[in-house]
């Protein structure tokens, strides 16, 4: 096991009509709050009406940012930290999926700062500070109410960068299940694949010794796959929706990989074709996720035999490349069976661009992922593959 | 799934040699360090020393106090409070395993508190504040390194009793896996055994649906039993170590296991066990948890089945009590695989106290558990199945 350190401070408060109850874990410690938002439907369901009032009741002030769209831009970032500034805001509470509390964790990095927020996406500064932020979450997948993470798309440029931060986890998230209950079927797919991606970005690992994690890695996937496919067949059945609302926030945290190396590279490929095309980011992960696994496999076989036998229950074959592709298949097959498309092709996504995604995604460094590293020729091959 | 809170703010240094960083976690928040400890085993293998010289290292001032007991003593918690008041500390850290963890938890406790301590265990009283706590573990098994909970014995009156509070949880925990290499047989058996039971204490619930979190704590099961052995058989072996050092930090943290009702009827059986007889814990649940089991499985008979199945893959059985008794004689068989004795005879526990402990454990309420409400008479029952 590798050396590792961990701290998980945020509070969650899990469960029905808790966004109630925002006010209270405000009050007395913050004066004014950004609330941070994307489209209409969190006003049209009454629940941005019901974080307000929990807030009037504690006397706290706030203010308003809405706009936010999946793979947030840095432009409207760049607008909350300028709003937060002139209104003397101390606390950013977003109310959506991954996309919302990205965006304001970027926002809370930005304000302290006297340069561009991007400069820590980039790399090329590191934050001392930020505001804290909350989440009411709407859209379970990202994890990202409980993680030090925020990805933001630089528009312009089309780059879609990342920053892993211990000031940005959030203070609290509210995750009350009845959110889920109207999500439209294919964005709830999606979710579900970029929870599982999520495991599975930790679970395929070079680290030798695993036996913890690789058990709870296990059962969490196999936690997400059984009550997935239980929510996109009964979408209104809270518990179901609950189980995989804390599994998104669980799978993200880091407590069930702590001591292994993770890879990402396919989450670095992902994220080039949404900041292209605009696929939802877990969809995406569906298609690029079996490629990613065909083309690395011959690093370590016996792993993702494993991943055939103690995730699919795939009885054992001789034959290891046999063994390792029925579970890629059975992958496949439960990405179908949530209605995601797996083919780049039938999402839409034009094929000569694959090179020049490549070439972004491996601009920082020569290679990407740690399972087995993999350069721009790899890449193009994945992509290529999930045509 | 139920309404729950989850937050588990420690924060985790896990690896090879990190006790020396322990000043720099607490120089410039805190100025005098109670060193809390029991035996002179962490005085003669260095350890003590490594810490002061770190502390000295970043100008933080520190004072002693040792003699803690496993099973650990309320009239030494009452030293530690008067010492810590005398000397102006304003942080106590504990070096050692659970019992040096829950008595500086309840030292923590105590300082600002101007009446007795014991109020808060008995629940006469509720606390307001406590002293910060950070902990470097010797001996894994307690979980007491990340959790909110103390477990006290007051000696004279022969009770033990335990609080569960957000205050207590310690602000940092060190977890060296180097130094379960040089715990005696005995002490690991007993330690492993006290993870599996915590484990097992949130697996027999009565919530009816958990997916996720009977999927991790199987996992965790697994984990345990395979690196315990692993570690039995090679106790030099720092990965093996390592993966129950962590296993037993993650079993009682809480996350495992949010949204579910827990049991603790064992423990409860267990701590009059060892009030009376100063048994260690783990060892003491060994021969509990078998006979709770066979008490209480007909409230859920096809939990106990399901334990059986995917804890230790056993096929399945069309008869579901004899499936569930498999179950329960592969857990007697991994406890003795371990060296643990199962029997209370074997342990030299008289059999003409049991109304007497069966009392005790009930005076704060007629009935024990969750998953099956047991009363005196049933805690007999267990006690006398156990012999």
């Amino acid at each position: 096991m590798d050396n590792f350190r961990f701290k998980s401070a945020t509070r969650i408060l899990f469960g029905k009509g808790l966004e109630t109850q925002v006010g209270e874990e405000i009050a007395g410690k913050y004066k004014k709050v950004l609330i941070h938002y994307g489209g209409t439907h969190v006003v049209k369901s009454g629940l941005v009406d019901r974080v307000t009032k929990s807030l009037e009741a504690q006397q706290v002030e706030f203010v308003f940012l809405d706009g936010v769209v999946p793979n947030p831009r840095l432009t409207l970032v760049h607008s909350g930290i300028e709003l937060c500034r002139n209104e003397g805001v101390d606390f950013i509470l977003a109310i959506g999926g991954g996309s919302t509390i990205d965006s304001a964790k970027a926002i809370a990095l930005g304000v302290p700062y006297a340069g561009d927020v991007w400069d820590f996406y980039t790399g090329v500064a590191s934050p001392e500070s930020a505001l804290p932020v909350g989440t009411i979450l709407t859209i379970p997948g990202s994890g990202s109410e409980m993680s030090e993470s925020s990805i933001i798309t630089h528009e312009e440029k089309k780059l879609k960068y990342g920053i892993d931060n211990e000031l940005i986890v959030p203070e609290f998230s509210v995750l009350n299940p009845e959110m889920c209950l109207t999500i439209p079927p294919r964005l709830m797919a999606a979710g579900i694949a970029d929870i599982l991606s999520h495991l599975m970005e930790r679970y395929f690992t070079p680290t030798k010794q695993t036996i913890l994690s690789d058990y709870l890695l296990e059962g969490a996937m196999k936690a997400v796959m059984e009550a997935g496919l239980k929510l996109m067949a009964d979408p209104k059945n809270y518990d179901h929706a609950a189980e995989i609302m804390w599994s998104a926030t669980v799978a993200h945290n880091g407590m069930l990989s702590s001591g292994r190396v993770e890879d990402w590279a396919s989450h670095r490929i992902e994220h080039e074709i949404s900041a292209l095309y605009d696929v939802t980011h877990g969809a995406g992960m569906a298609m690029v996720f079996p490629s990613w696994m065909r083309v690395v496999m011959d690093a370590d076989i016996e792993r993702f035999c494993r991943f055939a036998s103690e995730v699919f229950g795939i009885a054992e074959k001789d034959n290891r490349e046999e063994q390792a592709e029925s579970g890629i298949q059975a992958l496949e097959g439960f990405f179908t069976a949530l209605g995601l498309q797996i083919r780049l092709s039938e999402a839409g996504v034009p094929i000569d661009q694959f090179e020049l995604m490549a070439k972004k995604a491996t601009q920082n460094s020569e290679w990407v992922g740690n399972f087995k590293k993999i350069n721009a020729e790899d890449i193009v091959k994945i992509l290529e593959m999930a045509v």
